[in-house]
């Protein structure tokens, strides 16, 4: 493919985003979004699947369509109020894409533009699934997979404009690659009273102090030490005055490692420590655990194909070993469904200084091009 | 005395108390209360000493003049809405006096009463102190004794209509009897950050639980076992939710003792742990340490004067053996300054089932004419 | 009683003193110095009972003979190397009279000295109790208490020569006045293996660690302030070298109160914290609480008595106000069965420098022509 | 290289495994054991280099002799009483080749008979590394690492037969392989007195139990998720008895990491808790921290050499995939200095069921010719 038709695509892509990003929407009401995505598929004459909005699943038909290829972007926008001056600004206040899925969109619009422009090319069918709710459970992801999306493909992959990893490397992991993210609740009971005679009370707040203490040796005791894991209480609130013992302490937090057999077993262990903490203390402990987004764990074989695919179309140099971070992607969904591998597209630098999710975070534009060719070529030189 | 005098004027003091009843006011507010406590002063050709509002000082001439006795009653009400349906109850919402002080006022003025109607048989001068604020801070004693108002007294007493002291009892400690009260706010200033990378975070929650834990030790190893001691934290506040490490965390309690020497000693041993212990994980600790009121404490020879009186006016079997109180009293800045005593008048019991400062709180009045007796007796005896 | 008298018997007693201090006999080993006490009351004509060595009970009958007194000295020493230079000094290696109970037996002697030298002057019966193994579990009190020993007595009475007292001052407490003493054992059993791989093991250590904290919430949190306790942990044992995580961790420590009540509260606290917090960790917990030596509770009335004794006798200036002390006394067993008091005879100061126990303990002899004068006084005026 | 060959050299190392096997050396007085490897390798022509006892290090020169190669094996055995019941079982009491080195001696030498009948077919030099002393400090590879045992070689490989890996399977990582293992110290001095009077001691156990639940905090809040890190503490002792609180606390353990980075982070956060939290509490708490063993870092190169090596000589499917193990082997000193790699030769399975260290671990033989050919292999196909 030559450097000229990349750089069209990319032309073609940035005006798009741009564009999204100045109407960016929320989690679950990305609707104008999946009206704006329709509207470009219609016009480049691919199919468009019967899914429930606020999505859109685009197909198209390869020349031997034999396999199918599915290739996501998530849609949705965060409640950050932008900070950017640029012109092409968020024009909704208190919603921003603050993390790059605008980048995303239209970096799959931009290969459906290149798949309807060369139709003779194209061996596999692909499944362009633009997925709403990345950044809020219930998890958009979740449901379309819940629907069969990826039952009937071959692969699927998806990619995230990654400002950690500087501009000019791609970079993935074979094997575990992003954390699973879970919630947990925890409230303890005890008997309140008055602060000078804690004799006659069931001190929930001691007993807070207590639990939170325990809760660290699941971590640096009873995990392998090869198996990360985090366990972070983000909250924690009892009380109303001085000298008033309460009745109850409430505390929530978030929990994360790299397998479900590892995420079952911290709330097992959790749910041992909280009740029978507390208990001993004539406490009554309750904890509610959500599981909630599984980690990214790229398949092997797939990782590898990427790998190849990466050093084959941008040389060696650009491909960038990476260790898995503890941040989570509902695109886990799929790759416990499906074969795939997820891929960061390294944006950092300059132009992308500040963090996904920052009020004065931006795409580096120039990652655009090199994301949309990556895409293309894993539909080409998938086997 | 004769019992028809003390009955009359009991009588006459119950009148009061539920006329005051009616009309409570909150710490610091106690206006229309001292208009209606002068009134009667007046009434009752008591001098009125110059002292600043919301506080009433009346003053009586005795035949011999040469000591001075203060009695003391505190005037303010509480910020409770009262749930009791008698004929008195409280005609302003959400303000009750829910502890008894109006009775403390109507005994007083009773008191008044008997002095302006008995005036060749009463030798020492007398002080009635009609205090503002005791509920809440700035303290009224505090404020009474720094301008003096016992500087010049030969004695000073107070009495409590008391609960939890069944009627028909009257009691009092010979020295501790009531524990001071100290507030403190501890702030822990870590650094905050993702949850799932608490590594690049300084955790004050964490930090805060390892602190709780550590208080005890001040109580529990530190301190004399035969010297009671409370710490007690009321409120602890961190982080907003469930993914998120916040920068701070932030408790309030109170502390509780019965010498000065040993507040100091539990100041300076929390702030050593708040500060060691919170620089030991790399955050700050802040202490602030507010010395709030000091223990009562009752003069020995006073009280065990109190106790003959008690014995001789009522009998011996109306003295109440009491083991301190860990509740505070702002009657303790008078004991700092002069010798007196504090005195528990019961009247717990059927007619007062409810713990003061409770909605359904009420006084028992057939304690009245023995508050009134006991604070005339003491005139009387006192040499 | 002429001062000359007390001081000849003071004389005899302290040639008595001196010798038992050469010959030290541990707890439960005191026969010689039993042999030794036989010979005295031998020669004295007083009558000895029938009790088992090695304690010798010594009965006086009074003209009266109506009611009787119990005086009871504890004559056992401890395994102490004396440091001392004295010409009396141990001669026993490793074996010394290091808390005075060779001076309580030589008062206890000159009081029988007395009693038999003035027998028509003392109305009342008198037990003279010479009991074995006050220092050491099992007690020689609760031995003779069970057997009776002051069942048929209408007070009994001791008295410790001590060191923290000034000399010249006799104190004691109208109610508790030593305390009560526990032990506790408790066992942590996990699941050892290697330190590399703490994920395969359950760690004792840690959960002892988590323990301790935990107990120090009983005196912080669940003990009424006033009521004096303490829970510690004296020895800690676990584990054998760097890399290995034991099966099993071991502490045991003391508990101290005053009364049954909170011992029992205490005992029940522990049990609950120390099965519940191992069971929270996978571990077992078990916990042997053995219930020791009572709290020394004075009877109000006989320490009333002996308090006006001590006033009439040495003078109200020789009174000294006594807060409770923390250590414990087995003669509390008689107090658990019989009414009566126990008094400190102050010997504090130049003389007798060193705390109770030292190597370089001492009597200070000035104290027991008090001692003797006390209990005859005791005698004289009982009624 | 015919498998007869390889059979015959299996069977000639077998013989001196067992030989060896009977004659068992303590780290550091591996004497004998050196006497014996010399014989072997005069007998086989090899040089031996100039090092010190009880090491042998032999050199082969290659035909092109441009590079060379090390090959190690650590020749000494562990306190251990073997319960065997074979031929060849240990004849010194308590002394057993409980770790397998016994195969890694034999395996070396037979690869120097190897050497030796095939000198025209080996272009590179050889070296021959019979190491003493891997199982304790001092180690033995770090002194010949620093008397330049690796400075002129190439790469350097060595391998160990690895009970928890099947028989039939070898197996390596690309980087991290096993943990760093160093030792550390804590003394906590407080001060003692009586366990009924806490408050006037510095009680060193409350302050010991505090410290270890603080130190779970590094693993759990301090270190990326992602660097497997380990701190158990092994040994806890302090106190002698039920009542009297000790001076000192003293504990001992092990940390495991997999860079020098995060052990030097390690200690340097536990001696910041250690004297913090101990100066908090009023005691001094002092840490030694002695840096043991480095962790076995592969170069990723080599492993991947060593990679290819296994399967072209052996097969794919006998290639393993590993995890890091906690695990340390002072191999890691020679990567340290020289690029190379550590290879597990697996031998789990019915004949080899326990565990290395255990009283009945055995070698199954059956994975020495596979050792002696991987060698073998290496040595050939380097370049």
């Amino acid at each position: 493919m030559s450097s000229d038709v990349t750089s069209q695509l990319a032309d073609w892509a940035i005006a798009h985003r741009r564009y999204l990003h100045q109407y960016p929407e929320l989690s679950g009401e990305e609707f104008e979004t999946c009206r704006y995505i329709k509207r470009c598929l219609e016009e480049l004459k691919i199919e468009i699947l019967d899914y429930p909005e606020p999505n859109v699943i685009g197909f198209f038909r390869g020349t031997e369509g034999e396999k199918t290829i599915a290739l996501r972007a998530d849609i949705d926008a965060l409640p950050v109020q932008e900070e950017n001056q640029t012109e092409y600004a968020s024009r909704k206040p208190g919603v921003m894409h603050a993390c790059g899925h605008d980048g995303h969109t239209a970096v799959l619009l931009a290969v459906a533009k290149w798949l309807s422009e060369n139709r003779q090319e194209v061996r596999h069918n692909v499944k362009l699934i633009f997925q709403s709710s990345e950044e809020m459970l219930p998890s958009g992801a979740e449901k379309l997979v819940n629907l069969g999306v990826v039952d009937d493909v071959d692969a699927v992959f998806g990619l995230h404009l990654w400002q950690p990893l500087p501009l000019g490397k791609i970079g993935l992991c074979h094997g575990p690659m992003m954390a699973s993210a879970d919630d947990f609740r925890i409230t303890i009971t005890g008997k309140g009273g008055h602060g000078s005679m804690p004799h006659d009370t069931v001190d929930p707040i001691y007993i807070a102090s207590h639990l939170i203490g325990a809760l660290q040796s699941i971590v640096s005791r009873r995990i392998d030490p090869i198996r990360p894991a985090v366990i972070s209480v983000g909250k924690l609130e009892a009380g109303t005055t001085y000298n008033i013992i309460p009745n109850e302490a409430f505390m929530c937090g978030t929990v994360r490692a790299f397998s479900n057999e590892l995420r079952h077993f911290v709330a097992d262990e959790m749910k041992r420590l909280v009740e029978g903490i507390c208990a001993s203390f004539g406490a009554k402990g309750t904890l509610e655990f959500e599981f909630g987004t599984p980690a990214v764990i790229n398949d092997k074989e797939m990782s590898q194909f990427v790998e190849q695919v990466v050093e084959s179309a941008f040389g060696k140099e650009m491909v960038a070993e990476l260790e898995p971070v503890m941040g989570a992607e509902d695109f886990s969904h799929y790759l416990q469904r499906q074969r795939g591998a997820f891929i960061f597209v390294g944006m950092g630098g300059e132009k992308s200084a500040y963090p996904h999710h920052h009020p004065r975070f931006d795409i580096d534009e120039a990652a655009i091009p090199t994301a949309i060719q990556l895409f293309i070529q894993l539909l080409k030189q998938f086997s």
